[in-house]
């Protein structure tokens, strides 16, 4: 879909909702809806369409916006929201929704006298409309989770290959390995801090690497994701250095389960919440619910984080093109931890899985 | 200076505000009054004095919160800002102000109806207070930036003995090459996206790596730093590839001088926009005003750009302990651009240079 066209799925949502136009504020939400990727920027979408619509940034992206963006006209001003509240004016707007979960109580402050100066502007709160939109991937979006879920995976067999993961090595070490090896794979960047938590670290669901040394008889969990071309993938392997004790396969076992009845959920119309509990319950049954500290996923695009969060109080159901990932984890406190997660697409057929990382228990 | 210094440091404000406690929600503000680098959590400080000072965070950083945060009482509640907003009422605050500058229309939203609920809690704009301490760097923190600082110079210098900037590379693999020895060299991560621009792409100034390859006679503009122990380091060069031109060497000159007159300028008790005026009064002197797009400089710290703004528009004097950059850059659209930043520390008897990498036109 091109920007032109989810500004046009957005109008949709606009008039829906009794709006005039949106004033956009969230960079993720401005580069989705019209391809500019600089640090400064808002953009204007009136509900009737495309006329109207404006991008405004500042001085340090004229040459970029101009290639970015063909098909938005500018507006060069270093404070962008108040650019465009004023143009929104001057256009004869009124009922103007803005991101209340993006834009501060100071902003939105400053943009309340800018609208009283300027005609009858109205700002009302409008949270989410673009998320929602972006909660649903196309195929070009979906590819493009694929490759760098893809450069995550390679990067992944390449350090097992290589025997970067053994005993002697930091968490930091091999972090940073892991990292160099998706660039190679094609990644722009980590699309988050990589955990490696190492012994008892892997008990801590976000433990942030440390000079610590890798062990014989260690869990180790791996959490990383690579990003590109704007997209990020996230994975959780965890395994172990040298022969499995007990309770380690035990352990295991439990998360695999309950991660593979969290990823048999992901299906067209199922509630957010009973696609948490599908998985939850398997670890409650064990009686591990309390060691199961977080929430089952999230959805994952422009975003390391964002709609849907599955988990025990979200709301809504699945849609098709829906991208989440799938990661239960059971943590003993001082003893170790295991985490599995994968990154998948909602499918009508069921779910398709876009890290294909095995997920046997890896004794290394 | 210690967390908790820090927060005494931070009573004197609220007394001053006249507020009986701030909610922190910022996290790079909790992490500063509190020592916590989890991704979620608030903290309460009351303006009397330590006794109901409380950290909340959730079940993901049970373990981390513990060994990060030895001397605060922890709550674990998910909603950390709507659990200390009660905890504040049940301890009879009612002057409670918030980072307003942080807090979104629709969390402040959730917050008052909480405030409601318990006891006589009022809700008041406070923004900036902790921004305004985090300015001033201790001897600490100055170390910590020297060392990011140190990184980013050892790995340009590695890059350049290894004949990594040369004809026929793209911008990427130079980036990658330099984030990877930047951290081979104790670098966490890299502070920012790094830029690398070749050629006509150095005339944009805040661009993007790609696959454009170097090429003899290219301007070269490096802007990159170290991330260490959580603070930032920032420093721009920018070279030539094969003898320079005439215009870029007058470029080049241009730029140093503007550089050196904005270094000069950085004395206690001088106006933050007569900083930006001594730079920029030099490439408007040459006629290259338009050509200098964006402000002299920013602070540097915990947050890659942070108070003090040095520009045309900010407000205040420099103290002793700012840290900040000065990066004038001049950018000849479709023909290249130089720019040429430091990190600096404001001193009683001068500014002390933490990017110690020479600031010769180099050509390689």
């Amino acid at each position: 879909m091109t920007p032109a066209a989810r500004r046009d799925a957005l109008r949709a949502l606009l008039r829906a909702a009794e709006l005039d136009a949106l004033l956009v504020t969230d960079l993720v939400n401005v580069r989705y809806l019209s391809g500019f990727t600089g640090s400064n920027a808002a953009l204007l979408v009136p509900a009737d369409g495309e006329r109207g619509t404006r991008l405004a940034t500042d001085g340090r992206y004229t040459t970029q916006v101009a290639a970015e963006v063909p098909d938005v006209p500018v507006l060069i001003e270093r404070d962008c929201a108040r650019g465009l509240v004023a143009a929104a004016g001057a256009d004869g707007i009124r009922r103007l929704g803005f991101e209340s979960g993006h834009l501060t109580v100071d902003a939105h402050a400053a943009l309340l006298e800018v609208a009283r100066d300027n005609g009858e502007v109205e700002l009302r709160r409008a949270p989410g409309l673009v998320q929602r939109l972006r909660a649903v991937k196309d195929e070009t979006e979906i590819d493009a989770l694929r490759t760098a879920c893809a450069a995550a995976d390679a990067a992944l067999a390449d350090l097992i290959a290589a025997g970067g993961l053994r005993p002697g090595r930091t968490e930091r070490e091999v972090a940073a390995d892991l990292e160099q090896r998706m660039r190679q794979h094609g990644a722009d960047a980590p699309a988050f801090d990589t955990i490696i938590a190492a012994g008892a670290n892997s008990a801590i669901p976000h433990h942030r690497p440390t000079d610590a040394v890798l062990t014989t008889g260690d869990l180790v969990k791996m959490d990383f994701g690579a990003l590109r071309a704007g997209y990020h993938s996230d994975m959780t392997r965890t395994m172990v250095l040298g022969p499995p004790a007990d309770w380690q396969r035990e352990l295991y076992a439990l998360v695999a389960e309950a991660q593979g009845a969290g990823r048999a959920a992901l299906e067209v119309g199922v509630e957010v919440a009973a696609v948490d509990a599908a998985a939850r319950d398997v670890i409650i049954k064990a009686g591990r619910g309390a060691e199961f500290s977080h929430g089952l996923g999230h959805g994952v695009g422009l975003e390391i984080h964002e709609a849907p969060a599955l988990s025990a109080t979200g709301a809504g159901t699945l849609a098709s093109g829906l991208a989440v990932t799938v990661e239960p984890g059971v943590y003993l406190a001082g003893r170790g931890g295991v985490r599995i997660e994968d990154t998948l697409v909602v499918r009508p057929d069921g779910a398709e899985l876009l890290t294909l990382t095995g997920k046997e228990l890896l004794a290394l």
